[in-house]
C-alpha cells in the first residue's frame, strides 16, 4: 500500500485530499498545526507538526517514511499571503522537508502552487508558454522553490508534479473571496459592492481541486500542471446563478468599486495536461458546485 | 565594534578574510567544520559548526549575534562542486542561516558566488547585462539562493552584497587548477599537458580576493558585484611569467589537450562596481602574486 503524507491536511483543500486518498486505498498521514482536526474523515493518521521547524520535520519523516508527498502547507489565504514574510520561510522549510522525504525513500511529490505564479495576461495561462512572475513575495518564493525542486528532482530521480491551482470555491471557504462573500452577504441581506463584473475567471469546486491533486499523485506526470475548470466565466454569470437560487438581486451593486487597471479581463486555465495526460474529469458543474456551496452557507451563516 | 561571522573561515579564502577583518578592528567569529584550524591568525573566535544542520546554526547565531555576515561556506572545489548534490542542500541551509541572522539583529551580508553563475560568453561578464546560467546544479542553486535573498533582503531591510568571484590563485590552493598544477608540475619536473593556452581568463591573487570581500562588507553597496582583476590574460602569458621564474620550458606541451568547444576564448570580469562604487584596489600585480605563489609551493612540494 502506498503511504502518502499530506501537509496542510486539515486545511481547506487538505481535508478533501485526505478523504479522497483514503477512498483510493492509500495509507494516509496528514499534518496539521494549530487547529483541532475538524472532522477526521475515516482512519487517517494525524500528525501535529510545525513544518517550519526542521527538527520536527526530520522526526516526522523518519517516523512516517512516506513514499508519496502532497505538499499543500504554505501561507495561502489571500490577499495577505501574497506579501507575507512567511513566504520566504516556507521556501527553505519546504526544501528541508523534501530533502528528508527523499532521504527516507520517498519517490513521488505533488506540490500545490497557484495561478498567482504566472504573469497574468488576457487569455488561457499555459504551463509552458506563460511567463512566470516575481512581482510578489508569494510568486517569487513559489517559483524559487519550483526551480530548485525541478533541478533537484532530476538529480535524485524524484517524480515531481507542480500543480498550479486556479480559483476555487466551496464549503469552508474563509468567506472573503468573491463567491463566498456574495453568498454570505445575500444570506445576511447586506449590500454587495462589486466591480463591473465583466472579468472572466476560472473557478473550480473544492472537491474537484482535490480530485485533480489525487489524480496527479497517482499519475506518472511530472512538471507543472494547471488545475482549473478550463472554462472561465464572467463574475456576472456566477452572480446570476447564485441570484437565481437565492433571490435578492437588488442588493448587488455592479460598478461600485473599480477593477484595478492591471487586472486582465479574461484569465483562464489551459488544462490540456490535466485532461489529456492525467485523464482527469471534474465531478461538478459550476451550477452544482454553487448549489452545494449555498446549501453549506445556509447552515453556517448566523443571521 | 562590529561583530562579523565568517562561514567557511578556515577555507582558502576564509582564512585571509578573517585575518584582514581582524586588522580592520572587527570582532571576528569564524566557522569551520572538519579541519583543525591551520593557523589562527590572531584573536579570532572559532566555532566548529555543521552549517547544514539547522539546530547547530540556530545555536551559533543565538550565541554570536553577529551584525555582519560573510557567507563563504559552500561546496566550492571545482570541478566536482559544479554537479554535487550538496549544492541543493546549501541552498536551504543558507536560507536558514540568513533567516536566523536577521532574527538576531544582523544587518549586512556578503555572500560569495562566482563567475560560474553566468552564461559564459566572449567579453567582460557584467553584473547587470550578462544572462545567468541554470546549466549546472552549482549555477542553478547559487542563482536560486540569490533570487530569494535579494527579495527577502528588500522585505526585511537587509543589505546584501553578492560577490561573484572570478578565477583566483595563490598559496594553499588545492593544486588541481591551472596555476597551481603548472607550478607543482614544474617543481616536480613533470610534463604539463595543456590546451592551446590562447584563452584569456581573469585571475586574482587570493589576498586581493579577500580584501575585495572585506571592502564590500564595509561598504554600503548592495546587489551583485564582480570580484576579479578586470585584466584577463591569456594562459600562455601566465605560463611565461611562471617559466621566467622557474625555467623548465621544455616540460610544457601546448595543444596537447583540446579546449572544449563551448569554452569562449576571452572571459573577463567587468569590475566597474568594485572599483568605482566600493573604491577597491588590488595589492598585487599578476607578477607579484605569482612570485608569492611559487615561493609558497617551493616550501610545500615534496620532491
Amino acid at each position: 500500500m502506498k503511504r502518502v503524507l499530506v501537509t496542510g491536511g486539515s486545511g481547506w483543500i487538505g481535508r478533501h485530499v485526505a478523504a479522497q486518498l483514503l477512498e483510493k486505498g492509500f495509507d494516509v498521514h496528514a499534518t496539521y498545526r494549530n487547529t483541532v482536526i475538524p472532522h477526521p474523515p475515516q482512519v487517517c493518521h494525524w500528525h501535529r507538526v510545525d513544518l517550519l521547524d526542521e527538527a520536527e520535520v526530520t522526526s516526522l519523516i523518519r517516523q512516517v517514511q512516506p513514499t508519496h508527498l502532497i505538499h499543500l502547507a504554505w501561507e495561502a489565504v489571500p490577499p495577505q499571503c501574497y506579501h507575507s514574510i512567511t513566504n520566504y520561510h516556507w521556501v527553505h522549510a519546504s526544501m528541508a522537508l523534501i530533502r528528508r522525504f527523499v532521504e527516507h525513500g520517498g519517490t513521488d511529490i505533488v506540490v500545490a502552487g497557484s495561478c498567482a505564479e504566472y504573469e497574468w495576461e488576457n487569455g488561457y495561462l499555459d504551463e509552458q508558454r506563460t511567463p512566470l512572475s516575481v512581482q510578489t513575495p508569494y510568486a517569487l518564493c513559489k517559483n524559487t522553490l519550483h526551480t530548485w525542486l525541478q533541478s533537484y528532482a532530476e538529480h535524485v530521480g524524484l517524480r515531481v508534479c507542480w500543480a498550479r491551482i486556479f480559483h476555487l470555491y466551496g464549503p469552508h471557504e474563509s468567506g472573503k473571496r468573491f463567491i463566498s462573500s456574495m453568498i454570505t452577504s445575500l444570506l445576511k441581506k447586506e449590500e454587495v459592492l462589486c466591480t463591473h463584473g465583466r472579468q472572466s475567471r476560472d473557478f473550480l469546486y473544492i472537491e474537484d481541486v482535490a480530485s485533480a491533486l489525487v489524480c496527479l499523485v497517482m499519475s506518472k506526470l511530472d512538471g507543472a500542471v494547471n488545475v482549473g475548470s478550463g472554462r472561465p466565466v464572467p463574475l456576472r454569470l456566477i452572480a446570476s446563478i447564485i441570484q437565481a437560487q437565492m433571490g435578492s438581486r437588488e442588493l448587488i451593486h455592479w460598478g461600485a468599486i473599480p477593477l484595478p487597471a492591471d487586472e486582465p479581463l479574461f484569465v483562464g486555465a489551459s488544462i490540456e495536461r490535466l485532461q489529456k495526460e492525467a485523464y482527469w474529469k471534474p465531478g461538478y458543474t459550476l451550477q452544482a458546485g454553487l448549489t452545494e456551496t449555498i446549501a453549506w452557507w445556509r447552515q453556517h451563516v448566523k443571521d
